[in-house]
């Protein structure tokens, strides 16, 4: 009998389910799971997922956690989170799990595009960033190959930048922000009460309905304007798009080329791939399960 | 007669004033000159300048070059500028000043911070911004201790974010930016042909007229949108404010703080200071003094 092959965990906190992913230290697959995180008594959930996973795997090298918030400088918790996921501020995951040695804590968009960086569509790149286009906007920047953290841990909070000034607040009062502008939590608002998906809002605008055609191009327009600016700011070689959003594919794509051809900066011809993110709903995991091999 | 003391030179080119400053390499000042460069033989009053320092203090250790544009990847020249200073583009400086080791260039704004952070407003900060505002809206950002440059050198260009998604575009395509905005080159335009400079602007609020009062404060709006902004997205730990725009001291401080109360995301209440930067215009020579003295 083979000794049992060497593995690092990844997982990924969000507000309604926990995704485990264990991978070799090539990236290779060995599992695969989802728990639900939506209750109060979701740390009992983890626990025993994590558990379960040691049971039928032996004992991983290491585990990485990507969740929501912002994470305390020294990675070992979340320090500040607005709402749900009860107890999850300040919980220290290497206490928490019982392990052996520390488990590194990263805002979730972060450990994304760590992700897309080890295995997914920014490998090789050193200058890069990411909008995760869903519910709400988040997003993540590698700079000089190294991810942007800043002072707090709270870089790349894309949605969070301001694209009418005199707009109304969003959640963290940036005035007409972007998230407002295109995120999938608006959209009921945004439509007059119509929509409540952008995949259906898509959907009707290619079926010729021409309330719906304006609406998304000016969801596209909002969204090219934050581009063009991010590339203004942090001067990436690429930008990814990542996202339940992105997965409206060339209907998203292709227009949005044609905005960003309007309106961005392109010094000596030089314009910025935009690419869709490769690894779905799991980059998170394979973020964080990266992150942690560095520890 | 004692040896004459090593010294390094900082030189920052602009479309109408070459200016030069002689450092030691503790950043005490041992000369500084102006000389015209708006002409087409600016290179020529360049080149005479620095030899003029030669032949008074002997050769300088090293020298730096602060420019308009952005610089080649290997910081021997500006690979690119839009209009002024013809000859500039692609001028390798080692070359032209016929020094006997590389001489760095850098963009102005990133020389700016470079000099604040080794003997101005930035000492012993890590992640921190400058926004430089005066004719257009300049900027750069240090994160984790290093210059931001990102791919083509171009990050840090804070003008350039769209705060008016749907407004016209800038000179580099950006919608409604921010250099638009708040700059003095567009201050004719918006205040409808009344005022040319911004210290104009404000003597007139002061004075009470309604019209200046009202459009200064649009102005504090929009730059606190921005600086919102570029606070999700870059985390610095303080923000530096330089440039013409700036010398309003209180008269932009003080609103702006009350905007930035407004607008700004304070996790766990933590507020960004936001500082006046403390060199002024000699702030480009002096990080270009100090990143020669690297090379």
């Amino acid at each position: 009998m083979n000794p049992p092959t060497p593995w690092i965990l990844g997982l990924d906190l969000g507000g309604t389910r926990l995704k485990a992913l264990c991978l070799t230290h090539e990236g290779a697959e060995i599992a695969r799971t989802t728990v639900s995180s939506g209750g109060d008594d979701w740390k009992q959930s983890v626990k025993q997922c994590v558990d379960q996973l040691v049971k039928t795997h032996g004992t991983p090298v290491s585990i990485g956690v990507a969740a929501p918030g912002l994470p305390a400088r020294d990675e070992r918790c979340i320090a500040h989170m607005p709402g749900r996921l009860p107890g999850l501020v300040d919980l220290d995951w290497q206490e928490f799990l019982g392990f052996h040695k520390p488990v590194p804590v990263l805002n979730d968009a972060h450990a994304a595009l760590l992700g897309e960086v080890w295995l997914g569509a920014a490998k090789s790149l050193r200058d890069v960033i990411l909008l995760t286009l869903g519910t709400g906007v988040g997003g993540a920047a590698l700079t000089n190959g190294k991810l942007l953290r800043g002072h707090l841990g709270r870089a790349g909070h894309f949605g969070h930048i301001s694209i009418h000034a005199d707009g109304p607040p969003d959640i963290v009062n940036t005035p007409g922000s972007l998230e407002d502008a295109v995120g999938n939590h608006s959209l009921h608002t945004r439509s007059g009460g119509r929509f409540h998906s952008t995949a259906d809002l898509v959907a009707a605008a290619k079926a010729g309905d021409p309330q719906a055609a304006d609406l998304w191009q000016t969801t596209i327009r909002d969204l090219a304007a934050g581009i063009a600016s991010l590339i203004n700011v942090l001067d990436p070689e690429a930008v990814l798009l990542g996202g339940g959003i992105a997965e409206a594919g060339d209907d998203l794509f292709l227009p949005l080329a044609a905005e960003m051809e309007r309106v961005e900066w392109r010094p000596l011809g030089h314009s910025v791939p935009i690419l869709r993110a490769a690894l779905g709903e799991w980059a998170g995991t394979i973020g964080a399960a990266r992150q942690s091999s560095k520890f």
